[in-house]
């Protein structure tokens, strides 16, 4: 269960409060980290991904709550942006093997501050976005390196639930949880 | 296992007692919570759906038995219809982001009072009509929210028996299980 | 690990040495139990099962010793069928809802006696064949009503090795599992 | 985590130093060990592979630092071969139900000694060439007569990290690793 029982550092909750652009790693963090392949007759074969219903409904809270989101994948995936349409997630970057290109160009586009700015990551090539946001994540399965480079390390894996554990430290820091709920109670 | 080891309150007994309807959430509840989706050549995507082959035995001994069910889903999916099909789900409603309109017109066309209906669901658009049947389950997956709301919680997660689990308690306060289990062995 | 730290009983040891025709149960025993369906853009939606890679490989051993074995499905499924094929699986019955005529049709077909017969299953269409074999076994994963009429349960689940593990019980109690061993070194 | 609190043996350190050719199975090591099968409508099967996003990191990671990679598998498929491109894994075995000879072909290719040669598996037909590698890995859901016959166990299992942990003991025992973290965090 998203954010149960665990206390959220004041450190945390700081940095979370001041988020206005989540930006996150695609495989083993918005997914569960397995690539599945498909064969197909022809000799090719096609990408699946495996999403999280649970991480779907947090995006889709998040934007009716004014927090703006995004991915930056080193891979191209067609199920990836059916998935960013369907949760509300308002940039796609892909094919970028070098993450910080993506990430200062969605910098210029937003006006925001590297303050303003949260990150999910789970392996090397997010350490480099990782360190420069204001907030930054790793999902419970991360590598080392990336636990160690981040402000905070989430219960849940990713594609079982990380990323809505981190929309609601992010909108309950900004006091915006609460009635996102009761509106859902109705 | 479905119901091992486990003792059901007499409240909850008496409310699954009444039950005549037993309405569902799809991901998350009779699925894993995971949304699966295969990039195709074209561009687009197709979305698979992982249901439970006990979870399918108990619905359809449901049906054996005078239950009926259903399911209410903001996402539309061929693969839920036909899982519908196969396990002899009678009530398919889809594609509808708020749930009370779809819930309320089922309560119409079956003549039912709203204490015998069941719900089971995981995540906060289940939340309203949680809040108005007889018997509201949450699955063990369930968010916070929706386990506070819950006259009961599964030991199961949602695609793991969940729904079977439920089945039984069901059929089990209505006294008919042993009947069916006895036609089962022969 | 199949039966690892595991004591088998004389009883179990007598009654898989008997068996000469392993017939297992398809979802739930010889797949992980999960139904996967992908919706196609044209309405329908296709099935895929979960199938496991040391299953496989134990009843290509089961077909090098002597061992024949089969499945009786309620399902029909192309998925089966070629799995079958690679993993060396003589005889696949499907869509039989009801599983005796099945398998007293093997009876027949085999020449062999109900006590030289195994089964394999998880719920309860599979209650009325495991009261007739000569060694019954439940996956780790099975109902309580099918665990009870067992004469064993696994310590894997279906699709994690459950099959694996049993084929070796019985190649064991025969004395046969040494010999396939050494030649799976050289 | 790959490696975390692990200790690793001076003995496993100082033959891991040696290898400049890591092979490795397929199905059970490189994959979760599941075999998904899509049945088609006009009767036959599509195979899918569920790989691992960490392990594929760790064999790019391994081709920037020179640690030269192949697989060798009973199964022929488009999506071993796809996996292999994006991950850069420079020789692809299939179709080999017996894995010596491929394993001797890659020997005279490569011209490097059997102890320079590292192997990951999981099952019984991985057993031949364990026998002869310098550094024989068994996968954490190896067999037991695998794990006998390993060098090593993994801590993770296949398809879930078991590759990537090997490739880091092997560029640690090189000294290669802490070079690699450096130019990822740039």
């Amino acid at each position: 269960m998203p954010g149960k029982n665990r206390k959220i550092s004041a450190n945390v909750r700081r940095r979370a409060a001041r988020v206005r652009l989540l930006l996150m790693d695609v495989d083993g963090t918005l997914t569960d980290g397995h690539v599945y392949l498909v064969s197909q007759a022809d000799g090719t074969a096609l990408e699946m991904k495996c999403f999280n219903a649970q991480d779907g409904q947090g995006l889709t809270l998040a934007a009716q709550a004014g927090l703006r989101t995004g991915v930056i994948s080193g891979r191209e995936s067609p199920a990836m942006r059916r998935r960013a349409k369907e949760s509300r997630i308002e940039f796609v970057c892909e094919g970028t093997a070098v993450k910080i290109p993506a990430y200062e160009d969605l910098l210029r586009k937003t006006h925001l501050s590297e303050e303003q700015v949260g990150y999910i990551g789970d392996d090397l090539p997010d350490l480099p976005v990782m360190r420069r946001v204001g907030f930054s994540v790793a999902v419970a399965n991360a590598v080392p390196e990336v636990m160690q480079a981040a402000h905070h390390v989430t219960q849940r894996a990713g594609g079982d639930g990380a990323v809505r554990e981190v929309i609601e430290i992010i909108l309950k820091a900004q006091g915006k949880w609460e009635s996102l709920i009761s509106k859902a109670k109705a």
